[in-house]
């Protein structure tokens, strides 16, 4: 009796006869295409891994950025469409410093994932900062506050989930199933990066080097990996 | 003579021939894709109870969050997208903060509802807060004012209703047959806890645990149940 | 030669071939789906009486508000999107207000009717107070003012009538046929209240008891029944 | 080698390729489904009358209003959407008002007029005052100023002609005809006033009665007539 | 290839694979629908003449205006939608009343028209005083200044051409030739009149009165001719 | 797999599959529909020379504008949409003039015809002073300033090249192929005038005349041909 | 299930099912359809060469801008819709400008390159700056700052990659390849330049000349080569 999902599946805010919004989940496929990036919260901090596409010997690996700061307490790995996830980026960044020079301190990392959702959240509004279509990108943020470290995971519908471990992209059903096996909350820091490394190898076509994968900790500051700490991790596998 | 109803069911402020708005009623379609949630209210004040869907173990079950505050004497439970229901709660609080500021006093229950339903209302407006499309989320407003405990229920259309009992979500139609059995006005607090949960047991497809579970009330004043107040009543099933 | 109707009926604004405003026609269908209201005027005052549909024996029936006061000299029944009613009904309480204020007296019957009106016209045109589609609710308004009592009756199209007795809602056309035989210009306001009910009785389906009728009088102030004054009429059918 | 009209006959600025704009035509079909109005110019002044649809004998007549006063040397007889034609009727009352207060003297009747059609004219031009669609009424506009009695006709489209007599509504085309053979310029109102109850009554269907009809002249200042001056006149048919 | 013309014909702004904006073109097919009018210069001044079609005997021939003055040494003719010509003629006439005041002395015919030519041109812009539509409405501009008489022809597109003389409407095609065989540039205004007068009688299908027709001149100043003068004319053809 | 062109080509600022703006290039066929214009760049200066298509032997050629000053060092020559190449010029005329008031001396050519484009770039943005399709032009732009003389041309896409001569609308393919063979660096400005009207001669159907032919020059300053200057050059032929 | 590819790419900001934004997609295609340009990065400076398509030997070579320069330290090579390139090179020259005005010292190459994207992400959302469709351009951004040299490449969805070398445009596929085989971090600034034109002769169709290519370097200010230094690097190969 209803039409099939094609005749809901283009307006960016039209509730199909089931109550589902079709451009949401389309949004959510975009990550799905996306390379695979990987988190996990243990009690001495978070550790995200991510993996670069690099089409081209001729790309600057460093300049192909996955895992960005946030704030010095916070940082984000991101799968999907890379210019969207620099707008979300970029207004978390202004809200924590803005944060800290109204109240002088850093922001949780629940009210920083809030504020990035809340923007998320308002796609087809017609307002200023808001975009037209929803954000095509899901990030892994990784913080620490006064209630220790912690790790976030948001989708394009702009709702949030604490996690111990999530992985996003395109490998990340396998690898979520790895990391439910290999995940306890005893883990160390150390372990947490030998984990997050041999499960993202698994779901890479190509051969782990530090040109093609990227890691950062929050422990409790946010640090990118230099290649040859990434080179350390790589041989600890 | 008529079109079939696909002709008229996109149009987010469009009447069918028979004077049906379909976008709303998709959007409380929405609602019944969503969790179960139960509200109770007895002389002693008002329970709320809420599956959670735990869809991963390294999912942190506090950040699933079904059931909020809205000021020390209102609190509410959702089914839906979690995402429209943070926006209505988010302005329910502001709009609870400015009465307290304006008249030195807390606003009133019903009036809370009755904002939270006005902006509920204008979708499709185009106006600074209000939304694109009708929130797909159905409210248990629970509180306790002047008028003694309360409980409100919420839907789609910006419509809402006082009750004595009332469950929405997936499992709300055996819920709701459940609660006019087993209601009667004068249930201890305790005795709603119980039968909160046990209906809650009833329909959700997992065994009970404090982990996918929620409780709350308003007697008089807000308070989310520590994982061990869930499990004194899970105990007394 | 021309299009069939379809073709014209999803336009907020588009004439059709014949001159016809469809959408404006369907919001009408929406208060054929309401339940029904009954108001009479009599030299002592005007009567109001509403049928209450009551779901679920659950559902607190004093939340179900189908009559409400505008200015202490006015009142509304009312049958449609309830929530459309709440938004006429709020603008005429500012406007009876602000009148007030203003002129230092009450405002006419007619005027507050007239205002309503001016709101419900101006859907689809893009200001800030309008809807952007017709609203979908009649309303019985019933007032005393200089000029004595008075009941007019509003429908989506801004079209107002002053009537001496007149029903809005599904029971309508079978209560409008009673009214036409039991009206006369002397009733006393006692009579009508029992014509009104009696009427009433006849087009619903359920049992008539104080939970599931409103009555209210304008005579000349506003005032809704209470259960017994309800409970008093019924046992005088 | 054309579309046939239906592909544009719905944009309201839309021309076809014969250069006609078809919502404006269609406005002036809804005019054909109105009521009839019917106008006469003498040396003594100008007479307006028009038929009342009471559909219900619980219905005020008085209350249905298709003749109204715009100044006190200005009336106005209306056709099609009632509601439509009290905001072109309120638009020139404030008109006629300002000028008043502006100049120290009336405005007169043509200006009022184009002040009128003015409006009219700015259909689905988007701004403050303007409708998104034509105005689906026709105005008689009566009035008498420095130059003596003057009538002028009005339509959708925004254009106005001044005429000797003039018919609008359902019964237009016979009414029109009728007027053609009985006027002259030579009548007194008193005979105008006959003539014109006279054609009302051949196109009516019901009996004319002084609740079905409504009087007014404006000679030099405007008079509703009361329902003895109308029973008068009937009588003297 | 292509679609066929019907695809592209009713954005406003929408141009055909060959270049073409029907909108305009349609815009210019209501001229053709249009009554007659046609323009002569002289050395003496421009003489201006119009078919007014008088639908009804009851109808006030004067309130038919085909010839509005903009200023006292500027008038126009219109042929098409009348309605809009009267916003032309308006925005030129507080266009030519603005150059006055600033400047104090007459705005230049050529200057006028472009002023009317710029308005005409911006339809489809959405700004304040643009219309949604071409303005369906040819003008003949006649006008006196300090380079002598002139006589402008503006078209729906916006575009202007200055003319020696000039015939617009349905009857043009017709007495354009006819102009072109009996006009030269040493006619005495006298002359001018009688031509125009004649042509316009061929074009016309019935007899020429001086109720159908109008006549004016600018010579150095507008001056609408009365029944009287207009009969003179109709006398001497 | 993809679609015909013909889904692609009406929506003003859609790309085709193939990258393309087909809204662009129909603009650019409405220059292929126009009169030719040429011009010429010699080391004395710039020559323009375009066909005028007079219509009626009742027009005045002089009105019929396709060379016009923009300031006393640049001049222009069009072919498309007259009213279209109005608006720009209109544009590069406020340009220049402020130019000249804030930094008391001319503009460029180039900022000049920068200027321009940058106003026809923005078609369909919405703003203030842009149009909401392409302008239908293209623009011969012939200037003098510190760099000595210098020729431009523009399309309506918003780009622009510099060049030593260049012929546009319905007849540029041919008169492109004889500029290439008889345009050298060395011609004089003579020479020049002789070259684009022998050219402008081979593409019209009509003998060319002082009146369907128009001839400027910047050298330095812009200079429109008197009827005997031109009658000059057509004698050189 | 889904539809084809051609339901959703015409929608600026639609996802289809599978997360794809096709009008960005289309845009990129734009590109294919440009001129090749060449970037390489050395120690001592960046190299861009571009091929410029000479349609007319009457065409200036020098108005065909393919390299412009942005600040004194930074250049940019394009491919693609030249009038875009233009409005994005525009907002990078007055971010840079704003930059040196407000800290005293030149902006960083990848902060240009940030400032450019983000007004190329902005498309179809409607506010003053930004385009209703993506810029159908990819720019080279050639910089030098106190990192050294770097080379940066954007397209059209607002993403940014830094490269050691890099080629756009029609030839781009056949040109990677060659600069993937000669490209090594030790190469000179003249080797450089030797490798960019000899790929650029590869893909070109013409011979090349001083007339249609451009070389410029970044070492470490802005140079665009004079002919006679391009033709010195032509007779090197």
């Amino acid at each position: 009796m209803f039409l099939t999902r094609t005749e809901y599946d283009r307006g960016v805010n039209t509730f199909s006869p089931e109550g589902r919004l079709f451009q949401v989940e389309y949004a959510i496929e975009a990550i799905k295409l996306g390379s695979t990036a990987i988190g996990l919260k243990t009690k001495e901090g978070v550790v995200l891994a991510v993996e670069k596409r690099i089409t081209s010997p001729l790309l600057e690996p460093s300049s192909v950025e996955k895992i960005m700061e946030i704030d010095e307490h916070i940082g984000c790995a991101m799968s999907g469409l890379i210019a969207d996830a620099r707008t979300l980026v970029e207004h978390a960044r202004v809200e924590t410093q803005n944060h800290r020079f109204s109240y002088g301190e850093p922001m949780t990392v629940e009210s920083t994932t809030q504020a990035l959702c809340d923007l998320a959240l308002r796609f087809g509004e017609g307002d200023e900062e808001s975009m037209s279509r929803p954000f095509g990108v899901s990030l892994l943020i990784a913080g620490s506050d006064e209630n220790g470290p912690s790790l976030y995971y948001t989708d394009p519908s702009g709702t949030f989930w604490q996690c111990n471990a999530k992985a996003i992209g395109s490998g990340s059903e396998g690898a979520d199933s790895s990391l439910q096996e290999q995940y306890n909350k005893d883990l160390t820091l150390q372990e947490a990066e030998t984990i997050a490394l041999s499960i993202l190898k698994q779901v890479m076509e190509e051969k782990v080097t530090p040109n093609n994968v990227d890691i950062a900790r929050v422990a409790p500051t946010y640090h990118l990996y230099t290649p040859s700490e990434v080179e350390a991790v790589i041989n600890r596998l």
